[in-house]
């Protein structure tokens, strides 16, 4: 069975790289983008190292961006205003963009337990406002351990809290992301509502320093699905 | 064996109700503290019927916070101001306030599933700032069903979040909160992780919506107990 391609901006980084190895694993092909070309084909390499059977490649963010029809955007929060800012050529109509950045206050040299106020409301509402005319943008992934990702033994069993303005979008990203076992999506309501999900990163941070572990997030008492 | 009493203020309104019969059916007596005294003592009627084991008495919110030495708050947040200003000369040092209100838009007729903007921080920080010095605060309870605490026939299974200063009173508390079967307490860290935690709730009612449930909380990945 063939799935769709993900580009996945940011794929040399923790998250990114555990998606991509988790994603490559369910038969998704994974382009990584990063910064630098010859750091995404290294992190592409690392990958396919570890999941023989995956079909991963390596481009620089903007080919990696153009190469699929969902694009996964896992960068700091320092860098998501200048990342999105180098793509507005590259982004096109149609394209969905699942934003996971946390506006944590780490970007200013904070605390990683704690966040920045964005404008925009969340760090999504800010990609959505950046992103070309006709992308759409959803919100995923911030509760998601990097280091559990990417250690394929770990048996994963916790909720992908989604929230994006229209259900399609993040059913095609639900679709795509529970091929992963152990995954299960949470539609959290529209992109507004990222203003509460993206909290629930520093929340985790501070629960895995205080209990020595890497927590996740379970919604008890959804219908079987 | 004899526990340690509570007293709810707000405990007539449907999260302090709730947890006044689980707690009484676990062995705490439980004082129902409302604006007015005879609907607390409406509601510590109500409480004996559906448990019959407990106890439960119903007094004026002063009568109530004056009567225990851990006294939980459990009040709209439109109230909750008021609430302690009028509790100012009641509450007294070493005790402990155990705050529950979410600053849900709803209180300035806004939606549930939006926030306001705490000066403070959050609603628990506000707690904090207007309780007499030597009372102390932790915040906690927020992603808790009303209904589901209220039906006995309900099996709880989920995580009351605790955010507070002192590691000691959130102890205190999570020793009292586990006698109910199928609570456990996660340490959130300090009071004003209370910001990520209060954000929660609205998180649930939108998910209680959009799913028709009652859902809840759990952190996955920490250590057994």
């Amino acid at each position: 069975m063939s799935h769709e391609v993900i580009s996945i901006i940011g794929g040399s980084g923790a998250l990114g790289f555990g998606l991509a190895v988790r994603l490559g694993q369910a038969g998704v092909p994974v382009v990584i983008g990063s910064r630098d070309a010859g750091r995404a084909q290294e992190a592409a390499a690392q990958a396919a190292e570890l999941v023989p059977s995956g079909s991963f490649s390596g481009q620089d963010n903007a080919g990696a961006a153009a190469a699929s029809e969902i694009v996964l955007l896992s960068v700091p929060f320092r860098s998501q205003s200048e990342t999105l800012t180098n793509l507005k050529t590259t982004l096109r109509e149609g394209q969905l963009v699942v934003d996971a950045t946390v506006p944590l206050a780490a970007a200013v040299s904070g605390k990683a337990t704690r966040t920045l106020g964005v404008w925009q409301g969340s760090a999504a509402q800010q990609a959505e406002e950046m992103v070309p005319a006709g992308v759409r943008v959803i919100s995923a992934l911030h509760t998601i351990s990097a280091s559990k990702l990417k250690d394929l033994t770990h048996e994963l069993d916790e909720d992908v809290l989604v929230c994006g303005d229209l259900k399609a979008d993040k059913e095609r990203f639900g679709e795509l992301i529970e091929l992963i076992p152990g995954l299960r999506t949470v539609d959290c309501g529209k992109l507004e509502m990222a203003r509460l999900t993206e909290q629930l990163t520093p929340l985790l941070i501070g629960i895995n320093i205080r209990y020595k572990t890497h927590a996740g997030i379970r919604i008890s008492g959804l219908p079987e699905a």
